[in-house]
């Protein structure tokens, strides 16, 4: 069994992620909006890359019920319904409704691990359930990667903490270290360092400072509630829907 | 003042390095290896990309006393002098020369800040200079810049251990954070972790332990010696020298 954690999901081949049960962080914000949506309803969530594709899409579908979502800047794109703010995914709007959605890191990380045997997104608001996941996956020998988001192609605290955080879930307190890269180990590090609040690591990141900047200061609090959308988004054949109950507590996670 | 650190120069742009003091890490084995020539009475050591690129630059110099060193996969280049391995460089090989240098990272990372304001080689075997220098320009509100070279594009933690040691030393154990991106933070916790000691994150490393495990652990206790070549290599107009005496102690490190 291995566990490799990348920091940027710049430069990751096919290769690198075929075979592999992926993890996708994006805490701040997409991994955490789609909880909140899938949690309230929405039907499915389509990542793509961007605004233009987004809008392609949403006409080719032509459905009532799509609504497009997104950001560029952390502000939402000019004519979409929904920006990419876990507090905009209230049941009203999204249950039941499929979404389009392109945000600035987390979609594009998405993308580029569309090709792991499964991909799961993992956030603080659906962590127990995540946790869970990646033990199972560890204790049946799985090839495990973790692929944060980051800040436009550069290592984000807030992802890696998280990372950091499925890292230690997966070892179960254990302190062997083997089959763990550097970047697994450098994650485990910032556990440590912030132990098991959302708050600090969040706060303390970039991607934090600059939402609470341009007002999002309720989205890192949403961010930072542990297991407040308890779902477990799978991300395959181009669609995020949440797994079923059973998948969610299926101890066997072989592809 | 700003100190950013990134974990590899992957994805680097021009723009991001232009007008900053920039501080270069591939402690296993590139910085290590300069450091040694350099110490040992190396004229000059000029990196280049590729193989092909070193024997054209060969060819055209044409100099008697020029030497080819290189590797890949931590195997010395067929055909070359020398390998990448700090302890080839005995004042009896290279003083007076100049070596023409092509690794698997660190003369890309080298290459790719070509473009700074004064770019710094930095190891352990010559930590307390850079420290010097790094605080230097902190004090004096320069803009400084973290590459390291990494492993393949990715995060390494031998690296990234280095490149806490020299924001560490920046800050000059003050508890401000301000100014500082998140990789350099998280950099920082490794040097909590792991301490003063260069022993443990180098054979920690995937780097490390795979240098001993192709049979070179000496190179890997060489780089963990600190001061042992106690040295500033400065890369400007295509070539690393060692920067004068003065240059090492001077604490005005404008531009």
């Amino acid at each position: 069994m291995t566990l490799d954690v990348v920091f940027t999901p710049a430069g990751l081949a096919a290769s690198e992620v075929q075979g592999r049960v992926v993890f996708v962080v994006d805490i701040l914000r997409a991994t955490t909006t789609i909880c909140a949506a899938l949690h309230h309803g929405a039907r499915a969530v389509i990542p793509v890359a961007s605004t233009e594709e987004a809008m392609r899409l949403s006409q080719t579908l032509g459905a009532d019920d799509i609504l497009l979502a997104g950001e560029r800047g952390a502000v939402r794109i000019p004519g979409f319904a929904l920006g990419n703010s876990p507090r905009e995914m209230v049941p009203e709007v999204v249950r039941g409704r499929s979404l389009i959605l392109t945000t600035t890191n987390g979609t594009g990380a998405l993308l580029a691990v569309s090709g792991g045997a499964r991909v799961y997104l993992a956030a603080g608001v659906n962590f127990a359930l995540v946790a869970e996941r990646i033990r199972a996956a560890w204790l049946a020998g799985d090839q495990i990667l973790v692929v944060c988001a980051g800040r436009e192609q550069r290592f984000g605290l807030d992802d890696a903490y998280t990372a950091g955080r499925l890292v230690h879930a997966a070892l179960g307190g254990g302190r062997g270290r083997k089959g763990i890269n550097d970047a697994a180990l450098a994650a485990l590090e910032l556990v440590r360092r912030y132990g098991t609040r959302w708050e600090r690591p969040l706060t303390s990141s970039q991607a934090g400072r600059d939402l609470i900047r341009s007002g999002f200061r309720d989205d890192v609090a949403d961010a930072a509630r542990p297991d407040a959308y308890p779902v477990l988004p799978l991300f395959s054949d181009r669609r995020i829907t949440a797994a079923p109950a059973s998948e969610s507590s299926d101890t066997s996670s072989t592809p």
